[in-house]
């Protein structure tokens, strides 16, 4: 396992629905980001997308970017999240999702028309990979199966960190629960999350990152205290 | 603002009430841990606690446990803090504070009667203060009280940490929302236990640690994924 496979998840595949239309990559996101005036109102947003953007993602974000602000904002993410087939996604984990997709420059938690395509294609994936493993359809997926969900995103973890995530979800007890698609997401966007922000503080890919106090504390709090 | 201050919240001090059972200090702690052993009954508890212990820590702990293992069990903490005047305390909450006061050495998330003492004495202090803030007993208290509520705990936080910390707390639209007594519990224990981390890698005080992925993932871990 080389170091670089063992904490930088790369990022997650398009899955196949999604390859045809977007098969030239990034390049073709021509759109720019609107600067943020909440009393602009868009009455077209297919300009927004990029041509080869599946029909659905523009619907999906026109219909819910209720203010009309070209982003959506949390209230917002979650409506057109549960819209689009995923209920049951926590206050959290949709907390999370906004951290880890929201427009690096911007100080607000909130999501331009780019990164909503790259959060549903992300989405896509991972039901499509939880699915696999979820061949009982019980809705859950065990320890197990979690490991291999993670390296088929491409994500292979050192066993001591996957053991401690996994008993992390017992019930109190010292029973193990099976994780539903919400912690399965959430435990996903933890690791890719920290790994990333672990990174950047590793440029050399040396396996270490000497850190502040206040950088240390600023990196790992967003992905911990949330108002649920 | 020292920077031992800063990342070093310091021990939380007695609350009054304990201090004159307690002015000896840890050194009077003469319990021997039990063995783990499942079958084994305790008949007595008073022996498990320093001379010292207030009666009513004794005998809180006594009914909690209810396997009669020698300690408290996630399960059993949580039964004992709702007896005892902590209603609403989060299984995220609870699950902290089990990490946080747990015996160093022990694999299993639970508390030996010393850890007891230690927790309850911390809870009174915190509730204390908490009170002290919530002067009109909304059972709230807003981002500037928890600031001085921190610095009267001994921890003085970065102000950029400080910020962070308050805007994880708003209600998704941008207005932060007052923390009530689980929420100021959660985040202490969080700035405490990842303070606390941190330090343990950086025994010479510089203000830096050098930290392996592995060790991040694994001190950062604990604070975050739970089933809740
Ligand atoms: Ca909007
Ligand atoms: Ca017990």
């Amino acid at each position: 396992m080389s170091y670089s496979n063992a904490y930088a998840p790369s990022a997650p595949e398009l899955p196949e629905s999604f390859v045809q239309q977007q098969h030239d990559g990034e390049s073709r996101y021509t759109y720019a980001y609107p600067s943020y005036q909440p009393t602009q109102q868009f009455s077209s947003y297919s300009g927004m997308f990029s041509p080869e953007t599946h029909p659905e993602i523009v619907r999906s974000f026109e219909s819910a970017d209720r203010n009309r602000s070209g982003f959506l904002e949390e209230s917002e993410l979650r409506q057109a999240l549960s819209l689009s087939g995923y209920e049951g996604i926590s206050n959290r984990t949709i907390r999370l999702l906004l951290f880890i997709y929201k427009i690096p420059v911007d100080s607000l938690l909130r999501l331009g028309p780019k990164e909503y395509v790259e959060l549903w294609n992300c989405l896509a994936q991972w039901r499509a990979i939880f699915n696999r493993y979820d061949r009982d359809r019980s809705g859950k997926m065990n320890s197990t199966q979690l490991r291999d969900a993670f390296y088929n995103l491409g994500c292979v973890l050192p066993t001591s960190v996957h053991q401690l995530i996994v008993s992390q979800f017992d019930d109190g007890t010292g029973k193990t629960v099976d994780l539903c698609f919400d912690s399965f997401l959430e435990c996903g966007m933890i690791v890719k999350g920290l790994s990333e922000k672990f990174r950047e503080n590793d440029p050399g890919y040396t396996g270490y990152a000497t850190l502040s106090y206040d950088v240390f504390m600023l990196m790992v709090i967003p992905f911990i205290a949330t108002y649920d």
